[in-house]
């Protein structure tokens, strides 16, 4: 991948608001690991794990804390947070996009669309009546963005990405191939015989620098709208079903489901594969680790689980066997316990 | 978003056939729930647990069960399901999609499809060689449909779905975007060293009145067909392997796994996230939890789940312990009980 | 589906390397199941439990061991492997593709990229500057290809497939619809207040005779690059994460999600549904059941699972509550043990 950009180290500590140690105007064209950099990149130690690594990189710089300067034998930039400082390196060294702003000559633009000079429209695109779309935003070949629909300032979505009709998106949003946003929930009334379709006649509202995964699906509310918070990263194959609210800061890792009408707090992980049913609400700073179910409302920050570890699956099933069994279990242990009492 | 219908609430009561009390000349634009709705909206009320935001609300008129008129200080339409009557009517008030019919001047139209002058095509769809769509379908925009194919009349394709080849689509079928319906099935034999491609031969029918979730996806047949029922509706996020057969009205929610080659039931509920493993069965009238795996067959109607309850993280660790040694915790009691009859 | 290629049965055995017992000069144009295998058709017999199926199917000739050979009425293949025979025979008979090579006029190709002339485009198609396309290609309708990717030789993209910038791909490779391949790892720095985004500076590297499923997505690698292996076949709606190595002729099932940075060896099969948490290693040959979470490495092959068996749910619900009291249980057992040695 081509990181065409150079930079003196003096340049970047100025970028990212640190000190530099060692040779200012030594040039970093690229970023690699601590084990993998090459002369002329830099890297970051932010585990201690990779502490050993330091002594023997071929970095020409490295983001790590004060305290292991003395095992760095290359420059440095010295941060409380390498990790942060480090992810705001990659924004330096992050492909150029040369993307002339315009409106590609197959874009199928309304007339009534509102849309500035500066906004990049690709290949394709179709932009139908009244949506209006805010300064710089990069909307990727074949996507489609439905009639009345707005969206903010910086945003980029990627090529096949599908907003549906009166969505509101915010500034500084991602939205990443074959993600969709606004699609019906899933409301129907079975009325004896066959499921009734309720049109779904809310909207989506996402916060500002939100970013959705590929593939992923956020569908429109029923009556009223289903809202994403400010700052809300979602990642890959995520499922959100209608009239949620995810709170600000919320991340929600890939292939979780969420089903309707949950309110997720501020500031929650909900780990890769969970999910939620419908209708509960769980409190802020919330952790649900990976594949686990939440089937009632959390009211308490903290950590929370479901499931088995796992096993060789020859062990596996003695222990379910013996799950089915566990109420048994349980009685028996009990009638044990009062004929001993009866001793 | 526009809901910029009117009706008189006698209109609907004629519409949905309830009798209504109160002001028939009141005109109403819109839905909204008991809590929210304003003036010149209709409400309902299904749910007993709403019943005190009866007084309260500012809808215009509520449709509601006999029982509660006495509550009902604003119009009210009766209905013995008020849910039902409800969904019917999100149909008066969903947004009106207006589209001429016709194809656009940037669709790919083989000229051997057959395509009645009332359907809509939108902007960048391919359709290939010998497709035929029936009357007053909308195929939105950036979507694709293989040769051979046959999609109904009243269909609706939301933009970027996509129909593979030679596949069956009944009437009035709603796919949203992302899904793709004739995929390829999973299929390989594996000859000691790689797998080998079974090139999958079948096709896929889909019956009536379905409705397919955004990025949700259905494999074709190996050498039969996968067939879906008339009146199933799936969620988004939704795979369906090849050659299953899922009975008329069964309801797939979010993120649900169906493997290869399983038959299920008619009017079944497979709950969000769960799944089902390869060539098992499942009857009628059988409800799945969610998150649950169906890992064989199931003959009988009612209720099934697999998995654990979540708890705080560290006390599920405790019982995920014990959960290893379960089988022996099973043969200690059964020697303590062995060693108290010895008494 | 048009089966339109007819064969001798002698051809058919040359082609597959496998003799024949009966007419060799047969004309088969089809493949069906034994049970529902027409005149004129081929089946197979692989699956002890169909034997009884072979003195009545109508089948022309059945692919068979040859201990079977006895109960076979109608022309045979004899073969030590029918399944794989199968499989080869599906090659024969799989739909004719009629593409002609060439790029169809409305697809919009940078004058950068190096597409030879034995490569089908199909209509709305995006290649961006740079890219590389191998001989006898084909690229689906809505596909796009970003700038400076790769694509290898006899490689089959179906409608509206994503693959992101600085991506390569081998020879041979199946993406189905919907597959996206290099969106961003999900890769960010808590500030103490807000995700800070690491952007994702790795590509992903795709060997040869590869296939990815319908809406399955592939990330690209923070720093390094994400690597599928030679041969591995991966279902729809999977998700694989940043910096993921899949060994060669690893099977990856529907709805799998792998979480970042993780290692899977060579010949695994990750069953429907399981999972993997981040920064872990699965050795060769390792088999995950369906729904199992790896939540931990695995050093040795075998099989392994997580999670318990389906149950009618009201007696799920009895096993769940003795579920949360597991660590109590076991206590109570060892005080019985020890009060039991006590007398």
């Amino acid at each position: 991948m081509a990181q065409n950009k150079t930079y003196k180290i003096r340049e970047i500590a100025s970028l990212l608001g640190l000190n530099f140690v060692g040779d200012g105007d030594c040039e970093i064209s690229g970023i690699g690991s601590l084990r993998a950099a090459k002369s002329g990149q830099l890297s970051f130690l932010s585990n201690r794990r990779y502490a050993d690594q330091l002594s023997q990189t071929q970095a020409s710089v490295v983001i790590l804390e004060e305290r292991h300067l003395d095992s760095c034998e290359t420059n440095a930039l010295v941060s409380t947070s390498p990790y942060v400082s480090f992810a705001r390196a990659t924004e330096l060294f992050k492909p150029l996009v040369r993307m002339d702003s315009g409106i590609h000559s197959s874009a199928s633009i309304n007339e009534s669309a509102n849309i500035p000079k500066s906004v990049f429209i690709g290949p394709n695109v179709v932009v139908e009546e009244n949506v209006c779309i805010g300064a710089n935003t990069i909307i990727g070949a074949n996507s489609f963005i439905g009639h009345g629909s707005i969206v903010g300032q910086n945003c980029h979505f990627q090529a096949n990405v599908t907003v549906y009709s009166n969505i509101k998106i915010g500034d500084n949003v991602i939205l990443h191939s074959g993600a969709v946003v606004g699609s019906d929930g899933f409301g129907f009334a079975f009325d004896g015989e066959k499921s009734i379709k309720i049109h779904q006649l809310g909207g989506v509202q996402i916060g500002n620098e939100v970013e959705v995964g590929a593939s992923s699906t956020i569908d429109r509310g029923a009556i009223e709208d289903t809202i994403i918070g400010d700052g809300v990263k979602i990642d890959n194959q995520v499922q959100i079903g209608h009239n949620c609210k995810i709170g600000d800061h919320t991340v929600i890792c890939g292939c979780v489901g969420i089903a309707g009408s949950v309110t997720i707090g501020k500031n929650c992980i909900m780990g890769g594969g969970s999910g939620a049913v419908g209708h509960i609400a769980i409190a802020d700073n919330v952790q649900v680790s990976a594949m686990s179910l939440v089937s009632e409302s959390i009211n308490k920050a903290g950590t929370y689980s479901s499931g088995t570890w796992q096993m060789k699956t020859s062990e596996w099933k003695r222990s379910n066997v013996r799950f089915q069994q566990l109420d048994g279990m349980y009685k028996r242990i009990r009638n044990l316990e009062k004929s001993k009492k009866e001793y």
